[in-house]
């Protein structure tokens, strides 16, 4: 039984908490979080103890399961990981690089696992894709096409301490581009513009954007991101090679299908992200489950997590000069 | 160049006279029909004579496409098979199955070919379904099921002279059920009613059905029809088989698709019954031409004709009485 | 907080006691089997007390779940009546019909709800159907389609102790039938085989069916059944009126599409019932929960256990003489 | 009855003749060819007269169809035009951008309908996108996307004439661009490679690209286009605005299902483009002939012509140097 603490008892931390009490190899122990009494409902709906966060990294747990604001995350991993703690963490590590790339180096040096939450990755149909991909069925990858929006603008306030969309929203698919394709890219380019809400304009930000990229391989890529749709929570996969094309494709949240006069009207997408993929949380943790048990398994860990910072920084800058933005990224 | 007369200048005979205007290798010479005004007016669109009905037997052709009203199709195919012409005739031969059987005996007595209009059989999806049946990639057919609905009712003055439902419209679907499973019923049932029309039901007869049927392999099948949908023309077949299932499938009239709220809004089916299944007209011709050239081919012949029409007798009885309907039938 | 007994650690036990452990509104307090070590195995999983069987209906609780054996239901359900315990049964209440009569009598004179689990009224794109029919959005109803085929043969012993395939699969489509079109059958008709096994024919039964059936208002019907299919697991329903249809598609167990020369490969079917209806079980659950706590709620219960269980033996009878069979049947 | 003169035999001009001859309002009166006797052949099967390119300008006609080689367009349109014919010519005018302008300017002062080959614009899909936009369903336009991918690489001296793949393939979409949203491209940034023939990167072109483009309304674009896939001809539009997303999505050629084991077999794509659109050719020649009897029509005019041809030189420069270029289109 792997014996988990949670720090933070907010939205996905009680999403963390569920799936740990379903897990039949795992046990939330402790729950901590800024807000004591927060800490303590959740911990007592799943029968965990509440626990000041300062006692979080001298408790008798194997794993530390991070999903407090943004701004604490560095701090709690390298306290984890000092304690010698497995650590999963939530993105990202740091919105300031340097300041992640320290954290990181802290889990080198103490060698503990780190898994960071890129949990796309453990979607059923884009895990199929990576096989395909992987099997070499579509022969050598030229084109690929990612769109990821999302239905509803957040609060302004959310945006404003995002670190912007591509660190904040597009990151994930940059993460899932370098893991689906094993490769890296060599060049970004980014156009966008704060179509949904003028205020994401205001702070220097963009709410609507495509992203194009070379990959070292010659691949070519576009990623369109979008904060807010009218039809529901839109994620779609697409990878062309010299020998085949393979898509995870739109899904729709039902199957029903109406036909009257000359329509037919189907159910539409999932009406929000989490609905879509709220099974990848489960699957990601019982993959770090299983690579703390000792399977070998595959996460996004550390160096993912750099490299996907490495891309939304550099996509950033060319949103802020306009112009293509060259990258030099290598795997550890 | 094959030279054919026209039997019957209404609306079906008019896109035969289109049809056979575009083939490469077939020519239409003469146009006939009970009213010479309106063979004058077609056969100049295509640049072809018009001719007395009488006079088409001897004229200089090398076949007759009869597309006049039922009840001449009888005597005009004894006059073509004693000419020694080839035929294509619209179904039924005739809607009395012993005045059809004397026909088909004029027919094999002259030895020339016939081609019954089962156009369906000429369908791409169809006839890519007779390929996997045939192929074995099902296995050992179970179940068969088809629908076969057409959007609006036709004339009441049109289901009178019918001959009811099951030889009308089912007809079709017996004819394919027999060519994709190469095999025939020996058993049928039929449940119906006037559903759409009362006034159909005045004429003892219905317009909504579900045939089933048993086959000589012990395959199951059910086929339902209806005179009128709310919806578009819904034609679809799909087997299952030991091994697998193969269908073809419905299909929209365009291929947009439109999505707002939680709703994506497809095209729907076709409009109407011509509108899905044209293309089989053309199909359907090129095959009998390519017949009498000397190529072989597979077609829906005499003894098709007759299968088909004693299932639908069957079904027709069981229609009346209620019963399930013993079939003994024989491929000649 | 509602306090449940489950009778039965097998399979669908196990299940049950897990949605239970899930649902923050009832507690799993005991767990009762024939083998009391089975029942203390599945206790301790999920922190309840294991009980003998004799025990549960005097325990302090305020609901039975009944998922042992077929043979046993009846006389737990009247034992439960008889103490004032609300039920959840497994269907059937028994394969006897007057047996299972007498059983709902005793539910009746005790007043205590009970639920029956045809769970698949619970299937999310179902009920999406039933609320399009029951608003009216598809006119008059004229057809139904219903494909219930099952990937993989039970055992044969299975197969024996089931009551035959209308009794123990076709079952669920008659209810659902019946809730779909708030309208019931007065006639059915069966065709079926022994297609997927021979031993089942040997055993008097059939593997492979369809059913018609003539409702009350005229509607007609086609239920196809089988035990064993070469694709997975295969649901689908098909209402179609005198303004429109509506379809509870058949579902892919997964979204992923690759295109390679002129084909494209989807993701297939769930490859077994459970993959497709698991969620059901939570659903259903759910209601019976809000329903002991007052809420006004829609479920199948005894009087819709009786009625599918008088089509599913008028079905029997049907494949047993091979001619229709009546039904006058009356909603209590 | 609309007269036509065909200056041109090859592949597109005898699809072109039989168009006309399948018109009921249009003749194909004369063909002309740079071959002669390719030219007699033509006009035989059509029951055309042959005719020397020089006499087509002063021959008895009301139309002139330009289908020859590229080189030649622009002075066939002067000469027509001078004429006083109405001209409906492939694209494009004149890869020599001021070379096409002076040509334009010749029809603006002779006064005669120009009509460009951008017959996509008459897809019916793509036509009913069209509407769903003008007609406001989804909003203010925020992303477009655009998939133009042929299946099968032209043979090196195709392309090396073909003026790039900008100005030969992606300079359709520019078009459909342009008409379906009604705005005009403010920046475009294209990447590229010869990623399926390095021969193609010999000449200084490419074979795989994504140009991403912002449009006056801040609305953003990617289209991607390439020489060579594995899986047909694939083109596919997408529109997404502040209040719903619409698709003129990937057509299959056939309407074929086949499940087996975990999978769902179906129909690929169309084999190659002119499988896909061939309809549109006859719905672009029966607009002109509609304008030309004094209909008030849409269709792609020189104006259209240049600023497709605008933004395909934009596109080419950007893939020169490597950076975004801006543009300063306007619509006369």
């Amino acid at each position: 039984m792997q014996r988990f603490a949670l720090i933070g008892a907010g939205f996905i931390g009680a999403l963390h908490a569920q799936n740990l009490s379903l897990h039949p190899r795992a046990s939330l122990e402790f729950v901590a979080d800024i807000d004591p009494a927060r800490a303590a409902t959740l911990a007592s709906e799943y029968g965990a103890q509440p626990i000041a966060i300062e006692d979080v990294f001298t408790a008798d747990i194997d794993a530390v399961l991070i999903a407090s604001s943004t701004p604490t995350h560095a701090d709690y991993v390298e306290r984890a990981a000092q304690a010698g703690k497995a650590i999963y963490c939530e993105k990202p590590i740091d919105l300031d690089t340097p300041r992640a790339e320290r954290a990181v180096a802290a889990v080198r040096l103490a060698g503990v696992p780190l898994m960071i939450g890129f949990t796309r990755r453990f979607d059923a149909s884009h895990a199929a894709l990576k096989e395909v991909v992987a099997g070499g069925e579509l022969g050598s990858l030229e084109l690929v096409q990612m769109t990821c929006r999302t239905q509803q603008m957040p609060p302004i306030t959310y945006i404003e301490a995002s670190g912007g969309q591509m660190r904040d929203q597009t990151i994930h698919f940059f993460d899932l581009l370098c893991w689906l394709t094993d490769d890296l890219p060599v060049e970004v380019h980014v156009i966008g513009g704060a179509l949904a809400d003028a205020r994401v304009g205001e702070l220097g930000d963009v709410d609507t954007s495509i992203a194009t990229l070379r990959m070292a391989s010659g691949a070519l890529v576009q990623i369109d991101s979008a904060r807010r749709t009218g039809y529901g929570y839109d994620e779609r996969i697409e990878l062309s090679g010299s020998e085949g094309m393979a898509e995870s494709r739109r899904q729709p949240h039902r199957h029903l299908a109406l036909h009257k006069g000359g329509e037919q009207v189907l159910d539409g997408l999932h009406s929000d992200w989490l609905n879509r993929i709220e099974p990848t949380f489960y699957a990601a943790l019982d993959t770090f489950v299983r690579g703390l048990e000792g399977e070998p398994v595959d996460y996004p860990d550390a160096s993912d997590a750099l490299l996907a910072q490495h891309i939304a920084d550099a996509a950033t800058r060319s949103l802020q000069t306009r112009m293509p933005v060259a990258l030099a990224l290598k795997r550890e």
